[in-house]
């Protein structure tokens, strides 16, 4: 095929020569700036284009800036207030490093991450980020592409194929439940993810057992504020109710403490609790909660500078997490 | 340029080839299943990818998928609930449709409206869902594209240059009121957005003079837990206090009961709040909200399949909200 048999292109100098103007004024027509245009100079370059058919620098950006700016991420679930502020924050430093996020929600009725990872790949993408639990195999497929890849938000370390970053799960619910038994509880209730999966419970279980007090009981329940109610409603109907409890996520305790109100616990006097992730919401409940917050915005500056620099070595880099006393723990010193 | 001088391409039957194994298992290994690979044939192929720089499906995919299946999405900020359920919603649509969801999220700081859809159609997208509100000049430029575009939960009507939808603002907001003045409170407050952009303080004020009621006071704060407490701690602290309050937002709502709560002032005894949008979030506040739900998947239904069907004919598309019925108007028939 040669070059000379295909349609030209249409460039922003035929659409300037058509509505007599300059390519300047095209530009900020286009680009709705830096300068002014009146009215009828716009409407004229914009019959240009319609006429035309021209298509504003998709070539020349796809070219300049597609590959090696933009980042693809996967994300598995952004309706959880922790990954839409996660999501959040990536996008923010990836424009402090001049790149640019490309997301899609990972589905996995629909596509294995393996697929969801060449789409992006096709799209031309110069790093991948997966805020998802990627089995050893997918890994391995993944880590055989050579794209620059991040796993965030891991509960366990790297298996070796791909460079991975999170916070330590285990010591940061360890804090959670040493507060909690520093209050004097001494029966501390878990709510969270399996234990296949969640470092969490063994946090809690290290915690209890360095005080020298019973495990206490543990509650699996899915990471919505419905798995949370339905935990709460649970508890609050137990004989045996604990006195604290540590739920993995801000989303659970939020249910959890639907769950003690509709049930006239009152919390901390009643149930003190504890929860985990930091979010926005943590502090806009009431009582507000106290909760181990992960370092979001660190996580994901250090995220898109290690894409940009193209660090791939495999290995697990461990943030550490905060705990941020409010009143749902029992502590009456704080504002909110 | 000639064809012949470039390199050619790795083929799966390249990897197929050097591992000795058929495409079908090179297949199977690449995706992941759908039939299961030994472990020691895996490496292989894996291998082979490695060494030949294999890159699986993208051209093909790209050119197969990529346009025609592709819709772009820009939304204004995922970490507020509304949109994040929206946007999941439309990524489920999205897969009824047999399409995939591509989403930027939109940061004015960084760039116009216009650049992200620039960029957007670079990246091969066959249509645009726009979630955020567009000057009268953006919406022409993006319309001068000619890409199907749907603007998406708009305040105001089309301004004939791009098919918008969303819900009836103002009648949603009228029917929040009229709920709260059937309930006999004479004095209801507005919590939400300036006037100019949001039609939901004409249908509080539709509802108080159609009940014959003076206007109550009116606060614009940030759509935010944040601006919510604020709001809410400006209306304790009120000698005037209202007896009841419209919020514009869920979040916004969650933010109020915080501070009613630091005032300690009884929801719905002291003061009754309904809000608006029907996010998940409402059903777990205590007292639970009474809002006015959008019909998020009937809406993201319609948007994925008009933007299939290719419809791009101006105008904007209605959908009813719902009243949910909750505490914290003052019912207290409801189930939580």
């Amino acid at each position: 095929m040669d070059e000379q048999h295909r349609p030209r292109k249409v460039t922003r100098a035929d659409v300037a020569r058509l509505s007599g103007v300059s390519t300047a004024v095209v530009s900020y027509v286009l680009n709705d700036g830096p300068k002014p245009v009146a009215t009828v100079t716009r409407e004229r370059v914009l019959e240009a284009v319609r006429v035309l058919g021209y298509r504003p620098n998709a070539a020349a950006r796809a070219l300049s800036r597609g590959t090696a700016d933009t980042i693809g991420m996967i994300v598995v679930d952004s309706r959880n207030p922790f990954f839409a502020q996660l999501l959040h924050a990536l996008d923010r430093a990836s424009v402090r490093h001049g790149r640019s996020l490309l997301i899609v929600n990972s589905d996995r009725e629909r596509q294995s991450a393996v697929e969801q990872v060449h789409d992006l790949v096709a799209r031309q993408i110069g790093g991948l980020i997966i805020a998802d639990v990627l089995t050893e195999t997918e890994q391995e497929v993944v880590a055989s592409l050579g794209i620059p890849t991040l796993l965030v938000n891991q509960y366990t370390g790297a298996n070796g194929f791909l460079p991975a970053m999170g916070v330590d799960f285990r010591a940061g619910a360890k804090q959670a439940v040493d507060h909690l038994t520093g209050h004097g509880y001494r029966d501390v209730a878990f709510v969270g993810g399996a234990l296949a999966i969640d470092q969490r419970e063994r946090g809690w279980a290290d915690a209890l057992r360095e005080a020298g007090l019973p495990l206490g009981q543990s509650v699996h329940a899915p990471f919505s504020y419905e798995g949370g109610l339905a935990a709460g409603r649970a508890i609050a109907a137990d004989p045996a109710r604990p006195r604290a409890v540590f739920a993995a996520s801000d989303q659970i305790a939020v249910g959890l403490l639907a769950a003690f109100s509709d049930a006239g616990l009152r919390v901390p006097e009643d149930v003190a609790v504890v929860s985990f992730d930091g979010t926005t919401e943590a502090a806009y409940t009431r009582p507000a909660l106290t909760t181990v917050a992960q370092p979001i915005a660190e996580m994901a500056d250090a995220a898109i500078r290690r894409l940009a620099d193209g660090d791939g070595a495999p290995g697990f880099t461990t943030f550490p997490t905060e705990l941020v006393v409010r009143r749902s723990c029992g502590c009456e010193h704080s504002a909110s």
